[in-house]
């Protein structure tokens, strides 16, 4: 018997079907609009998604609004658009929106859960292994850094208290794997050393962040660290990544041979996606990510003989989620914090300049983790490589908002750090990268 | 402000990625299995995919179940899966239940959108404008026959009153244009001329369908048919139909020029989806359906210069959503109503002996319809092609039980006829069809 279903009121298919189409016509037009524009002025393409989504978004036209940001369907233009079509009551339209909402988010989540799928299959688990010492450099570096020099320049310079200093600091530590990964495939890096070099300590970096964030979630509650839940994390990521390669690639020859037998079409695809699910299960639900499951899987696929064809496949699919993505990480920032019309800005925007120096400088300080064993690889690559904040710097922002203990103007100061490192990382990427491919890659066809 | 924040719990984020994630896992391995099983009794895959569906859906497993069946978070195996690794409040896991149906029902809509998408691209437009009398003439035959016979023999038979007689009628003339289609496109008949008349006739017997809902739900309801909504309706889909396909012909070259200039990757399939998404919107918008507009999207690319281009990258697409569509068409079909313990389905089942026989033997008729002009057409393939009534005549079945002028026997009975034209259509077509393809078909390399 649905005990709840006297609280909510259904939404109404017909108008969460068309609010969805609109979103993604939306969507897609921006990706387009701000990828073509970029790569005419020789930036990375995904830096158009992101302003672009920008502009849609929150912060400008009201296009794609999100119910998490306390909007409602009146806020929403597209919701205004069904709303002409289908004059739904204002409680079915409200739930229209939330499940228009849903659908949105979890879209753009398979977008990042299936690049990093993309970004997997791409790699090289024996040369990822190969410079494992040096990304795990880079990431303790990365890491270290930051943390030190947000937290105790904070303290000391600006005189803040020592558990939001902590707050600050962690999230000067993230780095997002989505977005260097793009702007890494953009620029064919993805296969050169500094590619996996880069792309080795942001998975490592993620793996960090997240025990970081536990660290400082339960600071900021109980004043103390769990340290069980810290044991855990660190074993659980360990075990998870260590196991499923080791376990994959004992069984990936079945798997390959099980596939191989199948008649029906799509099997290939279907059967890799599966793998890909069970892993983002498996590392969401142990606390991890799900990105770092469907990593992983791509890890273990790149090593079958089947590698190229499932590649193509996954190609159409990663051009049809990850925009998404994209977009909508832009469309979700909020740039009001810019506006130093607002007083908690003022403050908040020069705490934010020291952030972003220190977020810049932490992690280009990184590279020369890099330069353990191998003296020929571009450290300042692997350093800028290791910038951008992104959904994962937006993540700390929102644990330190809702924690309670961040001012107002930290606050804000993380969250100017979190765009600018995001947005300006793909640009200095473009520069410290040399025009053609470092090593030679396939050229695939051009697949416009 | 948020005005009905107060009233609606939020879904728990992980917890929705997880459900969904896990359901697809579950969509994919039932997809699989039917469709192998299926496979080797040279029976089509589809109809495994539909009693796969049935196995995991609410009529025995239940671990895909939807929440507008009345059912709770706690009668979802996936939901009890989830809870097992997050520990939410009954509320939050409610809410989170709520969501990942929305998700899952929207994705699979996005199956049967793509699937008639790439059916209209593997489509023929000039066949399909040749074949278009005959197409006509077993349309309008494979409506009024059933129609007629089903309304006349319930009234005179069984003594049912009008309208309800005329609701199951017209629940008798619907055709599901998506199992046909696919069962079609397995068979690799899809561009024979056989072939192209279903297709054809499917077409217009959705629109027709739509029209006759709109009569025989505005009969019920005020005893009297609404002449301008009918009128609107018929208005309405001549000139989407026609108008989209002259203007899409007319501006294609422009579109097709637009996208040689991109230089970002995916833009072909991005600026496609996006025509796709436009007309579904019109489709639905203007209360026709989804499918009708992006069927005539992919007829519109058919003509273009990248036909082969662009169908090549939707085939990793649709096979990424289209088994969404049809395990969940078979998750959702209650098999209950064959439960001769509950009173009216004994009774039901009666009345759906009767309308069976009416269903197949109404549809048949209408392939003599196909011998206009052409004598070397195979007539029964024709008629037994417009044979499934799959989710249109759900969704007849359910605007009937919503009515409330349906008997409980009668409703059952019609959701046995709807069961059973639907899986029976794909193995009799299977048998009508000779086992090589009709005409030479572009051979591609095996898509496992």
């Amino acid at each position: 018997m649905p005990i709840f279903a006297t609280a909510t009121v259904a939404a109404d298919p017909t108008g969460v079907l068309i609010a969805v189409l609109l979103s993604l016509m939306v969507i897609y037009l921006a990706s387009r609009l701000g990828g073509e524009i970029c790569a005419r002025f020789d930036l990375p393409p995904v830096l158009g998604e992101l302003l672009a989504g920008a502009l849609i978004g929150i912060s400008v036209l009201h296009l794609l609004a999100f119910p998490e940001h306390g909007l409602t369907a009146q806020d929403s233009l597209l919701m205004r658009g069904v709303q002409s079509f289908l004059h739904l009551t204002p409680e079915v339209q409200e739930a229209t929106f939330v499940a228009q909402g849903e659908v949105i988010n979890l879209l753009s989540e398979l977008g990042v859960i299936i690049l990093l799928f993309e970004i997997g299959l791409e790699s090289n688990l024996q040369e990822l292994l190969r410079v494992g010492i040096q990304a795990t450099l880079v990431a303790v570096v990365g890491v270290t850094v930051p943390f030190v020099a947000g937290t105790v320049g904070l303290i000391t310079l600006f005189h803040v208290p020592t558990i939001p200093a902590i707050f600050a600091g962690a999230a000067l530590t993230a780095t997002s794997i989505g977005i260097t990964a793009k702007v890494l495939a953009e620029l064919q890096q993805l296969s050169s050393p500094e590619g996996q070099v880069i792309l080795g300590a942001a998975v490592l970096d993620d793996v960090l962040g997240i025990i970081i964030l536990a660290v400082v979630a339960s600071l900021a509650k109980n004043g103390e660290v769990e340290i069980g839940r810290v044991v855990y994390l660190i074993v659980g990521a360990a075990v998870f990544l260590v196991g499923s390669v080791l376990i994959g690639r004992w069984l990936s020859p079945a798997f390959i041979g099980l596939v191989n037998n199948m008649k029906t079409r799509g099997s290939l695809l279907i059967m890799s996606l599966i793998l890909m699910a069970v892993l983002a299960v498996i590392g969401a639900a142990i606390q991890l990510e799900a990105i770092l499951g469907s990593f992983t899987a791509g890890l273990i696929l790149s090593e079958t003989e089947r590698q190229q064809e499932i590649e193509e496949r996954v190609l159409p699919l990663a051009d049809f989620f990850v925009p998404i993505f994209f977009v909508c990480v832009g469309a979700r920032t909020d740039f009001s914090v810019f506006n130093p019309a607002i007083p908690a800005n003022r403050e908040g925007l020069v705490l934010a300049a020291f952030l972003v120096v220190v977020a810049i400088v932490g992690k280009v300080t990184s590279g020369i983790g890099a330069g353990w064993g191998e003296t020929k690889l571009n450290r300042l690559a692997v350093g800028v490589g290791m910038i951008p904040r992104g959904e994962v710097g937006l993540v700390f922002a929102a644990a330190g908002s809702s924690s309670g203990v961040l001012s107002d103007a930290l606050d804000a100061g993380i969250v100017v750090m979190v765009i600018l490192t995001t947005f300006l990382a793909p640009p200095l990427l473009r520069l410290v990268f040399p025009n053609q491919p470092a090593t030679p890659v396939p050229t695939p066809e051009p697949h416009v």
